[in-house]
């Protein structure tokens, strides 16, 4: 691989064309961040078809077409990426970069090194950005403006030895598959940060896994009265948003990262009993205390956010 | 009480002055509901001062003012309420309604009953809107339009009766006083809705306080690591969203509707233990059932939301 780290891709495979993929595609052609882009369904799909009326590839493929392809972006629920890495194998040409956007990093991570072929790249990538609505026909060319994408590799692991993250444990092509991959992200307005996989899945287990169980668990005890919903307004509407989801997806997701996300739901169980002891026995300091942290870890956390870059 | 059930109110007070008092009298301006608006603060407040700047209220009085006015609209919270009640009782002149903005109602009903001098009447409101702002300065003259208030009397509550709001439990003087009251929220665009004031504070519970109890659980889980908020995007955001509102007001309004809450946590926590051990035991079927099941819920919903007037 000859290929300098910010040279854009020539052709790029996006197997999976639903609102990410399809997303994707159309960024790359409004940014001309790849030369060519093809898209290619899973079996018994047809997004494809949308995808490429709305201009988002330039072409509908079979899964032998990647052969031509310098990075193959696997776009579909994660335990499908997971079926799908040996089904790569044969087609891969040397030095193909495949990468990923599966909101769970140490199970896929951990496969890939073990199912693509010696000479090719494996560098499983987070795009932080999304939507309750699915498919091709809910895609936008601005999903990923702005938004972070986490790249999780772990060059070490076939030796066994303790991943890093820090160039001198690469060797030299695989260093540079993963600042490919980063500018790839950077040329569509993400910003990119390295994350080894193991704390990736704990991060999003406290940050997206967690309030996604909580935005169901609160609509299903909200609706338990159906009466009740008349008297519903933004709060429930935004609290419970994430749960109007894919549910297919959701379970894929929870499903790969679930030790971590038992134990956020037990932390936030606790955090729950607490402030119902706090209600039943009238614990006025203790409630406010409880508030007050809360609005505290929000309001100081969304100051950080406004000043990252 | 001789007034039509349309009229407007000649001259209205309103105590407390913040978000909602404020936004009271801009849309009382705005839309001529009221001939004058006096504003009053409670001891030591001086929001008062902005909601006059800010031309919500023709001039800023103190308590015993309200002896001119029709209707007087207490806009603080909940447990100052139920304070101020019986400190209106020597200023109030007969046939005067006096209201409320509170998120909690039986407490605020029973006791106005009982505060309130024969020949007075109290229609308690509740005003489904609202903000994580706060304060004066955060007041909009459209924060009612479209919105739900909904409106708790409780007419024989002194004869120690089973309540009912069919139109026969009244007498004619406190039916028009509620007809006055919803006629007041309809003409500053907001639809009216009559709900008994324990069933009120039934639905409240599931629909908006149980939601302020996960959102603020929900924050203090996910901030547990302060490294993982560099991964959250909005699902975090939204989901936490009412958490940012101000832990004074909710500290109270948690604590006047203490049983409904802490069952409404319970039945919480319940939904969490289930998809936790789904999770756990990737049990699939069970936890697609319930992502599912609350998908289809909120999606009902909103249509069901739609729909209505």
């Amino acid at each position: 691989m000859n290929a300098s780290a910010s040279q854009p891709f020539d052709a790029v495979a996006i197997i999976g064309c639903g609102l990410i993929g399809t997303s994707i595609g159309l960024a790359i052609r409004e940014r001309r961040a790849a030369v060519t882009v093809i898209g290619i369904d899973l079996p018994g799909g047809t997004s494809t078809q949308t995808a490429l009326q709305r201009g988002a590839i330039d072409r509908v493929a079979t899964l032998d077409a990647i052969s031509s392809c310098d990075l193959i972006i696997l776009a579909t629920p994660v335990r499908q990426i997971l079926a799908l890495l040996p089904a790569l194998r044969p087609h891969l040409k040397p030095g193909a970069i495949v990468t990923d956007v599966g909101s769970t990093k140490e199970q896929i991570v951990k496969s890939a090194i073990y199912a693509l072929p010696a000479g090719t790249y494996f560098v499983g990538s987070h795009p932080m950005a999304g939507s309750e609505k699915r498919g091709p026909d809910a895609a936008r060319s601005d999903l990923f403006a702005n938004a972070l994408c986490l790249i999780c590799s772990q060059p070490d692991y076939k030796q066994g030895v303790a991943y890093s993250l820090a160039a001198d444990t690469y060797t030299a092509h695989e260093y540079a598959a993963v600042q490919r991959v980063e500018s790839f992200w950077q040329s569509l307005g993400m910003r990119t940060l390295r994350v080894l996989p193991d704390l990736h899945d704990r991060w999003v287990a406290a940050v997206s896994h967690l309030p996604h169980a909580a935005a169901t668990a609160l609509m299903l005890s909200a609706a338990s009265d159906p009466h009740a919903l008349v008297a519903a307004a933004n709060g429930l509407i935004d609290t419970t948003r994430i749960a109007g989801g894919d549910a297919e997806m959701w379970t894929d997701i929870l499903l790969t990262n679930g030790p971590a996300i038992a134990d956020q739901i037990s932390q936030l169980q606790k955090h729950l009993e607490t402030l119902k002891t706090a209600i039943e026995t009238g614990d006025e300091p203790a409630l406010r205390a409880h508030l007050e942290s809360a609005k505290r870890a929000r309001d100081q956390w969304l100051a950080q956010r406004t000043k990252s870059p």
